[in-house]
């Protein structure tokens, strides 16, 4: 019997953490059970919530404290069976954490859909493999770069701009997310001049550069401008998924006149995210429900920047993203927000040969401008996946050495 | 100049809030100000994100000692320009809380359309107003119900249950949130079946009574789904907003072809407004956004159940929904969870004339079953309305008397 597993962690007001998680598994199901009469046991057997672990956890006297009363930690593994609900995403997470995420201090932390509900999904179209493919670059993290202060501007600061980052040698750049429909740089004109400028670099450096235009507008619309932006040679594109909801992002996704991967920018995440007592873990949020909705990409904040998250909790996003437990393409992490050229060992070390480094000052504010910041993230690539002495390969490194010499490095620890 | 008013409530590491709140007011906006030669300026002047106000709020020295370091608190008001975003609510919350509901301890907690903003969002279809209308009732808080233990049962079931509610006098029955689509009780059967049952009661009562349907599935289907209920006879919609998106609501209730009040459901709202720290506050959440993005009724959870939002939340909810501020038609309050007649003073006394009073359990385990449950709650809303002795009246209302023996009363403090 299919069935998908939630697990929440709860700062519970009673003691009885067992009966807390029966509780919830009969409340969001079948409602009550042991006063059931056998026959309608019978009858609604398959469709019971069943309690499949309960972990007590220390106590943590700093939240008691926040909280104003001693709580009862701990984490409740409850699976739902799929009988209950239709194969979308609305009615899953309306299902496991509908009326539930408004019941005091209880955060969903863990999502484990089954083989056979798995297969409902479409999960990423081209994943890092398709990706890879697509730009020929097979052996090493991607370098992504981010327009800075389009908004205002017009189209051949647009053109300069994409012409200056591909240039140096970034594999993708991203509209800003904050991008939206308007007069000086519409999204059909920024497709169509993107394309141009990739072209011509091409012819240069005989590298593939994918730009992601930001899909913006009203939901019902989207599909038609993503084929269309297709249709004009557009090669990938930007969705901010949270502003829409998880299943708009999946209609794109399995919609195959849109042959464009979709990176996923994590705004609004935080409002479900960063508290540890309530919402949505990461992992789930950006990690497990963006790669069953199909992100080929996805964006979150590293560890290292002004914007950060937890490390772990960076681990966490990148492993649901990437593990084969997950039977559909892979996703590709991409930490971003404050990343410049000496932080490159560390995301090596942390996110592996399958991430993307997406940075935008540390690009933009290098000595030698964008293509300089885009040189400098490619040398710092090369000497971490050869190997090399960090140091001693930027100082025969000319733009890496700047880079360094203005924004310092960080060693792994 | 057209703008958009967001008021975070912060509890910064920094000591200076109004630098803080000049760095969100550019960092959301054209990214630097003092810098730019003064042609820029002139060129981005309109783009610029405005600091309105900030207050400075008390240290919080238990939220200190959770987050482990001193914070100052404060509400920065910061206003952005119309023409950085189109007018759809997905660029809306991606321009005011997109990237910075990542930046540490921030929470959106009120968000001001002005006038010109306010007229591209179409606002409930039929409102407080409409929906009286349509029920025939003017003079009183309505009353709703939920259908219980749906899961799993078949259509004789759905059809008793509904016909027991209606015929006790409730004004508005809901389906669970979480009954989607399923071989037992299939959506155009509810629908059907439903319009037969309330016929049938309006005959022998006079009353008229709503059923709210749950519309669940693929988001691109909600349309056509929704357009084959109206045709089908249904009179309202039941909607899980919050796991689709917002605008996918308001494209709901723009169409023409859906002539039928939506009732929006707080599912998974917990996971954005629970925490004091970081998320969206309710009155924006369940308030503002969903009576700009056009419900017609909103569910929330009352101060007074065992799921219970804080007392001030819920009228902040509240006023949201039916202030005149704002120029569109006002939404329903829907006071929910726990709701027993002994609670019809408390929750006329908080929410007033102008809201509904909905019932689970209080309805249907009410000692002469669904039917003595509605008119208990019809007997209490008499009472409090006609502004009786809510004791002494019941000792005349039988159903209303079994029910304050049941769950005792709750006087008005
Ligand atoms: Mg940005
Ligand atoms: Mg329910």
């Amino acid at each position: 019997m299919s069935k998908i597993t939630a697990t929440y962690l709860v700062h519970d007001k009673k003691e009885n953490l067992q009966k807390k998680a029966e509780g919830i598994a009969l409340g969001l199901t079948v409602g009550s059970w042991t006063d059931l009469p056998q026959l309608e046991q019978e009858q609604l057997k398959k469709h019971k919530g069943n309690v499949e672990e309960v972990i007590e956890l220390p106590e943590d006297p700093r939240a008691d404290q926040f909280l104003g009363s001693h709580r009862t930690r701990g984490l409740l593994k409850i699976s739902y069976p799929s009988a209950n609900f239709s194969n979308d995403l609305p009615a899953i997470l309306t299902t496991v954490f509908g009326k539930l995420s408004l019941d005091g201090e209880i955060k969903l932390v863990d999502l484990e859909f089954d083989r056979d509900l798995e297969q409902h999904f479409p999960g990423p179209k081209f994943g890092i493999t398709g990706i890879r493919d697509i730009i020929g670059v097979h052996n090493r993290p991607l370098v992504m770069s981010i327009f800075k202060g389009v908004l205002g501007k017009d189209l051949s600061f647009f053109k300069q701009q994409l012409y200056e980052q591909a240039l140096g040698g970034v594999d993708l750049v991203k509209d800003d997310e904050i991008l939206f429909e308007n007069p000086l740089t519409p999204f059909e004109e920024r497709v169509k001049i993107a394309k141009e400028v990739l072209k011509s670099v091409h012819e240069q450096t005989g590298e593939k550069t994918l730009y992601a235009v930001n899909l913006t507008g009203r939901t019902s619309e989207l599909r038609d401008k993503a084929r269309r932006a297709a249709e004009l040679g557009a090669n990938a594109l930007l969705f901010n998924v949270l502003s829409y909801g998880p299943d708009v992002l999946q209609e794109l996704a399995e919609d195959k006149e849109i042959p464009l991967p979709i990176m996923a920018h994590p705004a609004l995440s935080g409002a479900i995210g960063s508290s540890s007592l309530y919402g949505i873990g990461y992992s789930v949020l950006l990690g497990k429900l963006l790669r069953y909705a199909g992100a080929d990409l996805v964006l979150f904040p590293s560890p290292y920047g002004s914007v950060a998250l937890d490390r772990n909790e960076t681990l966490s996003i990148a492993e649901s993203l990437t593990t084969d437990r997950i039977s559909l393409n892979k996703s590709f992490p991409v930490p971003s927000a404050g990343i410049h050229p000496g932080l490159t060992p560390v995301l090596f070390n942390d996110f592996g040969l399958d991430s993307v480094i997406n940075a935008g000052g540390g690009i933009h504010g290098h000595p030698d401008g964008a293509a300089g910041g885009a040189r400098a993230f490619r040398q710092a690539i090369d000497a971490v996946v050869k190997g090399k002495d960090f140091e001693s390969f930027a100082e025969k490194h000319t733009e890496l050495q700047k880079a360094l010499e203005l924004w310092g490095g960080v060693p792994v620890k």
